[in-house]
């Protein structure tokens, strides 16, 4: 017997057979391929219509599926919201998946709900009741645990962390990402790099090699890595962000963890201890000194473990 | 039969009779005239052990007591943290009533919670189950409703907003209090007032009428009302702050509403429309556009009527 873990991205979904324990079976990845709507989710049920014939009466007989989604879940309803598929504005992908699987059960979450409880089940938050995914990649957001359930808000909407306040006064720059996700997503990187290059005509280094929009945020850790002041400037200013965020995190919620995961950690995994030293300053003494911070230990497969673990706890009857 | 709600602050101790539906039978209220720790303790079981014998076989015998704290409360070890009351830095109240008052079922939560609490049962929560009270008086502090219960953390610390991280850079003076309740509480309004004096010697308004040290809130929104420089700076640097701290709650919590109260809201309640017109810079669009942003509808109140509900929701077996 076994559980099938979905995790769907903005350009492939990747779909894992796993044993109870968490050990993968088998595991493939579909393309997107600019698919839209109704084509992602036809092709999302076939690949699962198709895993459960293939296992069906086998060891691996598959029992229970997991999806997580690049987006909102809405959890009454049943649909998803996910901006980086085109058509799914309010997809009604549990009714879609239901009708194509009869019996099983299916579950569903956010991409970020889903992370936090890969790292529970699996990686760096085992154990954990109170802790807290921090996603930094193209975006921000936060998968939090509370008391063991998923903080869900009234309307599925939370852990919008990426909106974050954090520096006066606001700019209508910050109206289209919010303040925190303008300055230290993925996107936030290259974009404080290209200001600075602006401001600093001056400046010849390592950034210049490119034209100013082609810059990532690839490109600034490896100009930081041979000490380019222009890279210093932008993920010292990062790191500030990263820690006050940080702090926030643990003054309203005091996890016993904060997660950093996301395509950034990765790169930015051994800033860790200045995100904590950051973090230090501003947060709450007696949160801030019970906390641990920590690098993702599932890295880009978080999600998929996330929505294993979401299909093992609807096996047993006590999905959030 | 009735409930016993009793609040307990920093200089006095409200304590009500209410009947199951919140009408208020008996209140009194006790001065704690400089008690310190087991001296506290007494007067609260003396004065507990008294209304229950007093009530004995009436109509309005007490069932069941709640107790609202000026503090951290310990929830497992029944023990209190109250920064304002000289020797309860790891109170035993808890153990202490239970032994006063018998077989009478009892249940204590800080102030912050009862807040919210009250404003679920009594006031504008009520029917929410995501809801934020932001208290704003001396200090700020929230009581955080998530899913219809008290947001605890892994250390009963959660909530502690005042720490929140709004403005960079880090100062030193923020280290005491958080950046948040350095500019935005009842003390940061006089700080920020004796900070502007300080800085502009020129100023020779409403504010200069009293010696530096002696300014408080309560001046500064007079002055205010005069349409005093001075005053409407400090004020618009408050409405800034508070807005951002909405936001925050909101991008994070996706509550249905956060209630505004304390001291300070009070004067500052015909602000609350600036407040959310700068929250709605910040916050997370569609969060903030479900959220709706009200003051307190029992002020002073809030804390007693929720330690009642404390008392309510444990005698149907259903406490937090």
């Amino acid at each position: 017997m076994s559980l099938l873990g979905i995790d769907i991205g903005g350009t492939k979904a990747a779909f894992a057979v796993m044993s109870n324990e968490g050990k993968i079976l088998h595991k493939d990845t579909l393309l997107l391929e600019k698919r839209k709507g109704k084509k992602v989710g036809a092709m999302i049920t076939g690949r699962i219509t198709a895993l459960i014939e293939k296992l069906r009466n086998s060891e691996s007989q598959i029992e229970s599926i997991g999806i997580s989604v690049p987006g909102i879940y809405h959890v009454k309803a049943g649909t998803v919201w996910a901006p980086n598929i085109q058509g799914w504005e309010d997809y009604p992908l549990l009714h879609e998946v239901k009708a194509a699987v009869g019996e099983l059960p299916v579950v569903i979450d956010s991409d970020r709900a889903c992370c936090i409880l890969g790292e529970k089940w699996l990686g760096n938050a085992r154990g954990c009741r109170d802790a807290v995914f921090l996603s930094v990649g193209t975006g921000i957001g936060a998968g939090i645990l509370v008391n063991d359930k998923i903080l869900r808000g009234s309307h599925d909407v939370a852990g919008a962390v990426g909106w974050m306040a954090l520096d006066r006064p606001f700019l209508e720059k910050f109206r289209k990402y919010g303040c925190f996700e303008y300055h230290a997503s993925g996107e936030g990187i290259a974009r404080l790099a290209r200001d600075y290059l602006n401001e600093h005509k001056e400046y010849k280094g390592e950034l210049r090699r490119k034209p100013l929009s082609g810059i990532t945020s690839h490109d600034v850790f490896s100009a930081y890595e041979e000490s380019d002041h222009a890279a210093i400037y932008v993920i010292q200013t990062c790191i500030d962000f990263w820690g006050m965020a940080v702090a926030n995190i643990v003054s309203m919620f005091n996890p016993e963890k904060i997660i950093l995961g996301g395509g950034i950690f990765g790169p930015a995994q051994k800033l860790i201890n200045s995100i904590c030293e950051e973090a230090a300053k501003w947060g709450q003494p007696v949160s801030m000194k019970l906390v641990n911070i920590e690098a993702s230990a599932l890295s880009g497969d978080a999600g998929v473990y996330g929505s294993g673990y979401l299909a093992l706890k609807n096996l047993e009857g006590s999905a959030d």
